[in-house]
């Protein structure tokens, strides 16, 4: 504490990321894809002029947006980019989401949604998931300042389908419903082709997953004009430059590679469901996942010891320290040989 | 307008940067510099690893503050870094000077300070300049929420000594003094060795002029340990990982490179004292400057008349259409021959 802050940063709880570990370790921590990004990348790398550091950066990211507005088949004027999809949440809840009503969104989800609020002291309204743990899209009410929730949702792993996601949107006109796709390329189905029906509906989605650019920070929106507008108008008012030159250059090469992107995606969902196989004999329980992660349980284990004893064996998972996770692990998708790993490691601690 | 906006989103008036132009110009508008980054940045980038990029970057950026550290004779722990200095200054904003009393500024200075004020609702008192455009240290008062400007302070030009610096710190000791260096390299005096004194002292700083990298968004900030967790706490409530993996790496090989440091911003220097002469002689009035521009105005020619007919001769530079800068024209430093093609155009415009 400082007599420096102000009284609000007092209040503050921050957002706590998966460890980032200098050793080497097995990582299955944080969602990261186990295969490099697209060779474009190497060579955008490899041609970018560092002259062209000197100057700015174009502050509307045009290029890289129309690249994107491309693959998603929307407008450029459709699309807003930001320093990775945190950013791009944070300006969201500034943007649309401080209507003096609380906000409502699942208990369990994407754990950086209440630390926006309390950032930019917005209610939160939490909804339980249904009897499976999936997000109750009937929960949601119409006093809300807002919806937001991840579709698939983290650290669950189930995702609705876009027919779902539609028929909550001809429910909820009057307030911005934001559906984070964090994790949407590892089976989930896009909510990206219901923007032009409905004006309140924003899609976020990031390069950090699926396009295996975590350490680039790359996120991004997808909505009406006039949500995208709201965007602009935080943003300008934050930062007129989020989007270096050189991300702007690598995210374009990430797009134009299509065949890289689907082989990577589609070795990740093999690789999960292999993987789910052989948990699953070897008891653990396994929530259906349509992510590049697993949420499981072991009727027998504690979750948190096999935390530990998995890093004794220099394999990192993930374990959320609250009471209704607390018997739950989450297991990021890595390799095939990554996940033996684990397999092996996990088999002789079940014994 | 939408209905779908929070409603503060609705009184924002965002920051208006430089132009960035398309076509080929002389550009002398955004305050850029003429030399390339040093040439450890060009190696840095035919070596990074794409795979590398797969990974989240380390949340705290502890190679990139220890490098800094050493270059500013700080401890690491004394360091904060950013996506450009305009993302450090905002989160300083929310980290500080969210008082409820005003926070008091020069009336003419970074043109961003009064639209970080209305996004973070934070109440301005703008204090006159002195008679010859200095900013006037004495007119802080002990009431306010904290004190910020720049220093050399923009468009003017002129700098405090740190000396005088000293002497506002021993006067105001209860809320936070930020002073934004962005432009100290190019003959200013910085105050980042005040830190040790003074708790309540942060300075910002950018790689965006003297280190040639204003596409790369790199900015940091100096103070007490007390200042920077401030500054973590909304950070990490806001955007876990802002600084990418390649930005730490190329920001690390600029500061390692010192020698090239000092050869662009002597050269800068030596091209403007010798603009500043050529101008002179053309009839302008030009302020003392210790940046990378010149503020000057002509007792006969009219400002926005002037910028309209420089860009007709292929020379970009900034008109700022406020009442009180509307006869001046800000000039960023080029190279010799951009500044003899720029005096070239203004003795065709003069005759």
């Amino acid at each position: 504490m400082s007599k420096f802050w102000s009284p609000a940063v007092r209040e503050l709880t921050p957002y706590v990321p998966g460890e980032q570990p200098r050793e080497r370790l097995i990582k299955l921590n944080t969602n990261e894809n186990p295969y490099p990004p697209a060779p474009g990348i190497e060579a955008a790398l490899r041609e970018f002029s560092a002259d062209h550091l000197r100057r700015y950066p174009d502050p509307q990211s045009i290029a890289l947006r129309e690249a994107l507005a491309e693959v998603l088949g929307v407008t450029t004027e459709q699309v807003f980019v930001g320093n990775g999809s945190d950013e791009v949440l944070a300006l969201a809840f500034q943007a649309f989401f401080r209507q003096g009503r609380p906000l409502e969104m699942p208990s369990i989800s994407y754990s950086f949604y209440p630390v926006y609020c309390r950032l930019y002291d917005v209610e939160r309204r939490a909804l339980p998931l249904d009897d499976e743990w999936r997000v109750d899209l009937d929960a949601f009410t119409l006093e809300s300042a807002g919806v937001i929730f991840a579709n698939p949702n983290a650290p669950t792993g189930h995702g609705h389908s876009r027919a779902a996601i539609a028929g909550l949107l001809e429910r909820i006109t009057e307030s911005v419903v934001l559906v984070d796709e964090a994790y949407v390329d590892f089976g989930g189905e896009s909510a990206v082709p219901l923007v032009e029906r409905f004006p309140n509906l924003l899609v976020t989605g990031t390069f950090s997953k699926s396009r295996s650019l975590a350490g680039l920070r790359l996120g991004y929106a997808v909505g009406s004009r006039e949500l995208i507008e709201g965007l602009e108008r935080v943003k300008d008012s934050f930062n007129s430059y989020p989007i270096d030159s050189l991300t702007s250059a690598l995210g374009i090469a990430s797009l134009t590679d299509r065949e890289h992107f689907e082989a990577c995606r589609e070795a990740v969902i093999t690789t999960r469901e292999r993987t789910r196989v052989r948990l699953e004999a070897l008891g653990f329980q396994v929530l259906p996942s349509q992510t590049n992660f697993l949420l499981v349980s072991h009727p027998k284990l504690d979750a948190a010891q096999l935390f530990v004893e998995l890093r004794e064996r220099r394999v990192l998972v993930r374990h959320f320290n609250t009471e209704v996770l607390r018997d739950y692990l989450r297991i990021s998708i890595g390799t095939d040989d990554e996940m033996d790993s684990l397999i092996e490691a996990l088999e002789s601690l079940c014994r």
